[in-house]
């Protein structure tokens, strides 16, 4: 079965040179330094290499010039849509650059992130994106003594390895809170799912706006370890109900959980915005396509994944200035029909001002 | 800002040896064969390797051993949800061996796809995993002849490179069409976006099943290279309304242009099942959510994944057998809301066996 050589010993540059009738040393000249050579022995020699389907090892290339073009990125996710924008980023940028780039999925595991930061720095890489602030401490120990420059993504905090670009989840977790009264939302559950660090962050955001407005209520938290989905969103909201029946708005940890809720509420025929706001966090591609269309906090992650990739570019300058300050983007509330509650007189538990 | 020492030069096993009290040979010995080290000279050593965060360089051991642990995993995309459950899979299977896995992104582009089986390659990997069939000539050439195991993945082929786990779009997009026939629909429309290879084929097997039905009509085909998104799929089914008004069902390419295209539906009250049939593509997550409901076709991504780690894995026990043959596994019709039209007597225009 297939017409691949199972057998037949890797080609090497000996092969190369005896097919373009020249000696290994010249191949090898021609690899390096195409201008030393000849451009008739040229064009043989890579005509003979592609024929032969020839790739020059790496291996010794990176022993001779110590690192490698490869950009080693560490994320813990890539069913999660958030990240996948995050990449799209990375790979526009990336494409300026002589870079490349190769990714490892820590599945939100400590020790497999651990192990996959020590696996890329094994390959001397170009540089290296991590995505979170919240590393083992042998994984911030090798970090920090690798030679290659590092750029944390996607938080932010007060010690970063080297560089940095985030953003404040908890600052967004609070916009959100803060909008949701704003519509004259009493009552807001929060629904959250994974709890990663991030996540976790936006549930103490949530809780920090929500009690500085008074309107905090420990029953309307409904959280668990399993990762998101839509489904999942569908049933931690049906959960939120059973223990607080009178919620009258949720913010979800992310736009697929929020989603949930919504095709959840539409079968409860529970109305949308009128009985219940919905606000999402990310601002996923469907928010603005689902019916009613989804409020939500978008992120910046597109441009995380850009200028990631433009801070290593820039530490690989030799002309380039030492480590810029971390770089803290904003995120920004996105409203839409799902909290479009039409302004009523003496709504809600609080007194006051609208009335 | 941050505590990574820029200036400081790459941690060495010198460093290692000094801290640790040993010689450079001992650390040497202690990381390649830990048993012929005492007991606690290693715990010194390994001690110090940990406090300096020191990382054994690959190159020099890759050079030596010929082969590093990394499996590489070229594939298309990673914003699509159909590649990040392959991705699952794959992880899933990699946990059981020693391998790792690295990721490289094409973008749907040959010349990428060429670069990166390059890229790979020079590292030495354990094997490598590739999405689809089709390859730039000089790509084919490389992976045939690499010493690597190769698997592609997600497509079938008579002429694999090496070995193979996939499924038939053709027999996928067919299985669609029949089922949409079998509902009572008559006018079936076709969205497709992106049209990689697979796209194309899906495209090839929608084109035979309706001519054999006698159902097929060029104006229902609206494609598009643009990739897809749940906004794209209102777009196009927009535009096939605009120019097949009395097209009374859909086969999506994939379950986000349904997923958009039954939002669309609902925005303009069309009603879904019974005034249109919707199919989707790959039975994602959310077409069991959405409501009504989404009949898709379920793809084995999972079990590509899985199953593609597994053959690297095989064809690396130097006990293994030869390439085994292609592994074709079967795509599944999964009936939902949104075709489950109540059987009509007199419809459509076939004249016939129903009334």
């Amino acid at each position: 079965m297939g017409s691949k050589k199972r057998d037949s010993s890797r080609v090497t540059l000996s092969d190369v040179a005896r097919l373009a009738k020249v000696s290994a040393i010249t191949v090898s000249r021609c690899i390096r330094n195409p201008e030393r050579v000849s451009e008739d022995t040229r064009v043989r020699i890579l005509r003979a290499i592609d024929d032969l389907g020839y790739v020059p090892d790496m291996a010794a290339s990176a022993l001779a010039s110590k690192r490698s073009n490869v950009v080693g990125l560490v994320i813990p996710s890539l069913t999660n849509s958030v990240f996948t924008d995050v990449l799209k980023g990375v790979y526009d940028a990336i494409e300026e650059t002589r870079l490349t780039v190769q990714i490892g999925n820590s599945r939100y595991s400590p020790s497999k992130e651990e192990n996959l930061i020590r696996t890329f720095l094994q390959q001397r890489p170009a540089g290296l994106i991590v995505a979170g602030v919240n590393h083992t401490e042998a994984g911030r120990k090798m970090l920090e003594a690798s030679s290659c420059p590092v750029v944390q993504i996607m938080d932010v905090t007060d010690k970063p390895v080297d560089r940095l670009v985030g953003f404040s989840h908890f600052e967004g977790a609070k916009a959100a809170v803060r909008h949701l009264h704003d519509m004259g939302y009493r009552r807001p559950g929060i629904l959250t799912a994974r709890m990663d660090p991030r996540s976790r962050v936006r549930l103490a955001g949530f809780t920090e706006e929500a009690q500085q407005l008074g309107i905090f209520e420990p029953a309307r938290v409904v959280s668990t370890p399993l990762h998101s989905s839509v489904g999942l969103g569908a049933q931690l909201f049906s959960d939120l109900l059973a223990q607080a029946p009178d919620t009258d708005s949720l913010f979800c940890n992310n736009d697929d959980l929020a989603t949930g809720a919504l095709f959840e509420a539409a079968r409860r025929n529970i109305r949308v915005p009128e009985a219940l706001g919905v606000c999402g966090y990310n601002d996923l591609d469907i928010s603005a396509e689902v019916n009613p269309s989804l409020t939500t906090i978008a992120t910046p992650r597109y441009e995380v994944g850009l200028q990631s990739v433009q801070m290593i570019n820039a530490a690989l300058d030799p002309e380039g200035e030492a480590a810029p300050p971390p770089v803290i983007l904003g995120t920004k509330l996105v409203p839409r029909q799902s909290t479009r509650r039409r302004p009523m007189p003496s709504v809600g538990i609080h007194s006051g001002e609208t009335t």
